[in-house]
């Protein structure tokens, strides 16, 4: 329905369009992929830059890169904006917001001090690359796991809330029981749950550490239970996987026979394995 | 049957059981949410006042905040006393106590010094955020977390168990072997089995570590034995979420003989396996 | 077949075997609760034993509970050797050898110093807690878990010979690279090998850390292998555990109807579900 | 076909073909595991070198050890070079250049000094342990194993994709909050990322830790997040264990259609999905 679009449709805005949004084409293809490369290589250089050691050595070829990769950013969020069917659309789209924060901040810093803000905020163009799930099979693989994630959201959030009155309350215990000698590291509460989630999640960095035998005591107990309980979302999620693993097995094949009326057949089945009727092709 | 209560119930009563007890009108929803989020800040000004910096500097707000809830929650503890059926079993019941336990604290404080101990007794309001379960689909998805770990109960405790048998034997051959260069993490079994729990469930604090290179050798083995066997209880709750989860999945054939009206045929059944009358075609 | 026991049953023996020996009469069931609880409290005391500070304290104490301990279990010991039927085979049974052990260590301490060592023999002891398994339901979950873990064991032998040629080689690579900069905690390629399985395990603490900017590049990998890795042991006990609940769902019923000769009936089953035909009684 | 051989086959030439490449015979059987034990212990040598202490104590020995293993690894060298079918192909194999390297570098460190490097190449003899997976069962396990990863890998590799770009976030959100304090552990954003991984991963070193009250508080939902999402890849590969072995389960009804010959039929099957033809009664 061109009428409705804001912008007439030209041949070279379509071919932009399919070579800049698209991924099925091999010249949009290749568009990603150096894009890709351009946002990874950016990404690189700010995390480089934030290093004060390079940052002295190398300053002045990252001023020169940034500057490049801004430019180039820019160029196409411009040939973006030109090629969409709905350019307001694209522009406050996530996406559109994120490209614009790609090079909004190379550009801010010439007029604002603070560069550790504007470094981090260039940062964000590393959730340009989630456009690469356009290529392909990354994309269903992915949801997948997505969707297995969904499903077990509500089983997951009563598991982290349950994780969390755990925490407050051993965290509690522990301030009482490590108060007692004044050990610094159970100052108070939040700082006690703090612990309680470094040891039951089987982080333990060892910055604070029980120093009573009563604390070592209960934090094996708090271990334990940390080592015990990680069963829980792990089984919740590998159901889950598996019960959409066999969904979409049993849902590939929905045929009935024509003659006896029973389902259930395999993919490759042409005959009915109960009366021996030949099976309907499929999408015929 | 209104004779056996103790006490009279009255419109307001009704009203007032319905909106305090109950979680499916939009009066009642209100009340339980509006609960929540006092209960909530109530802990968060637990937490806070815990720690001597925020204690020193809003120690005033603390105060008022502290009193603010206590009479909210008295007035709602009364409340409750008034408008339930049976008074004094739910003032006996566990979560009764809870709600007293909430609120006595700060009165106590009034007489009594020793606030760290009451301080954390007025933690115990955290166990007042469960009835939020009542808030529907939790309770659900709670319930088969809990049924999934009672089922797997007998097999996690025998886990267990072989878990704290191996940590005391790893503890006293380690006490031996660290024990010769008198590693002052090894001075005693309790510690070395302490040691070993830090390791076995690869918290690993690094306050105590071995020195000997037997020691290390043995070391790295408990980890990897400790890396090696979480499959056990990862294993054990998985099979028991499947095992549910198809469990429910067949319950789902609802279909009832039209003979005996008994139920849980199979899919594929087409005489009733308890009284060999035939079946309804599903969906004729 | 009393004619080839070496020694003539008695009542009196008959009775003490089955209080001794057995678990499912009321008194042997007594007799190893209490034998439990003793074996308890007497590996506690070797425990609390080992402490310098405690031993300091309460040495008179621990003592008499040695001592008492130790005159308890043998006359259990010699109890067991009067009642069994075949005294030689129990004396070189495994559980005879370590309830001679339990008690040796006390009576050696008359004649020789070096108690560390004859402390942690007593704590072989603790074996004898596997006595309990014959109370009762632990056995059966207990084999449940063990046969999982059985038909898993060529499984989990390859992934452990896969993960020490892991740690070998990331050892030795590390070695190389910290070693340029004389990183003490990466001197030897063994203590390389055991910073890397305490890095791979995900145990972590801190005592050999990488100082390298490429070090901490590859330990970063190292992690996340260690992370994703750990998913081999556990879907393989996790496949495990289901397919032997599977088969034991499986072949809990394997009647086949009379008529139609069908199989995969329920236990609950009166009726084939397949044709409606009585089935037959089972055990009949 | 012996006349596209390069070489001619003697008899001699085939024996030790036999020996040397296979392992199902008594004697390849028997060479495999001198072979095994020779090169575990030329590791073990290559590992206590590294050590200074050892190095220094048994410097000597070592040297002789070397030596022999490197003659009699020479010596098999040239044995399969010679009775191999394709020396050539042989020689630029995987198995054939690691070989090679097996024995170099003891001849090199004649000519060169920086003896550091050619010991860890000499590790690369590890590698030739692979060659045990000819050792039966081994191979088959293994190939489980491998396979499930495989499948999975696309799921795992947007896991990982999906990690990465968490951990990136992560640790640029933490170098400006730990910045603010100057917290030296976050002095640049690939060094937060690296923090970032060793937290997530649940490894927890402790090397670097966050100082501030709002850091450790966002660590806390790192570490929570790290110990939930430890459930997907274990859900992906545990999955697909589950799959693969309800595959092969489904194998094992290796009817074939009397009329077409083709198997994979399921077992209620009763005419061939293929060409509808009846099936044979299973076993009759």
């Amino acid at each position: 329905m061109a009428t409705a679009d804001p912008s007439p449709v030209t041949p070279l805005k379509e071919r932009l369009h399919e070579i800049i949004f698209e991924a099925d084409t091999p010249s949009g293809r290749l568009f990603d992929i150096i894009l890709l490369v351009l946002i990874v290589l950016s990404i690189i250089t700010v995390m480089l830059e934030s290093s004060e050691e390079w940052a002295a050595r190398y300053g002045e070829l990252f001023k020169i890169l940034e500057w490049s990769f801004t430019i180039l950013f820019t160029i196409e969020y411009f040939l973006r904006i030109y090629s969409v069917h709905h350019p307001r659309k694209y522009i406050t789209s996530f996406f559109g917001v994120i490209d614009l924060l790609a090079i909004l901040p190379t550009y801010l810093s010439y007029f604002f001090v603070g560069t550790q803000y504007l470094l981090v905020v260039r940062g964000l163009r590393l959730l340009r690359v989630f456009r690469i799930f356009k290529l392909g099979q990354f994309m269903k693989e992915g949801q997948i796991i997505v969707s297995a994630l969904r499903d077990s959201r509500a089983k997951i959030t009563v598991f982290l809330f349950f994780v969390v009155v755990l925490v407050i309350i051993i965290g509690s215990v522990m301030y009482l029981v490590e108060g007692m000698v004044d050990n610094p590291g159970f100052s108070s509460i939040p700082r006690a749950i703090y612990w309680a989630i470094v040891t039951l999640t089987t982080v333990g960095y060892g910055d604070i550490i029980p120093q009573t035998n009563l604390g070592q005591f209960l934090s094996a107990i708090v271990m334990i239970i940390g080592y015990a309980i990680i069963a829980v979302p792990t089984g919740i999620v590998t159901g889950e996987v598996i019960r959409n693993a066999n969904k979409s097995a049993h849902q590939l094949n929905t045929q009935a026979c024509r003659y006896c009326g029973r389902e259930g057949h395999d993919d490759d089945a042409l005959y009915c394995k109960y009366c021996g009727e030949r099976l309907n092709e499929e999408e015929e």
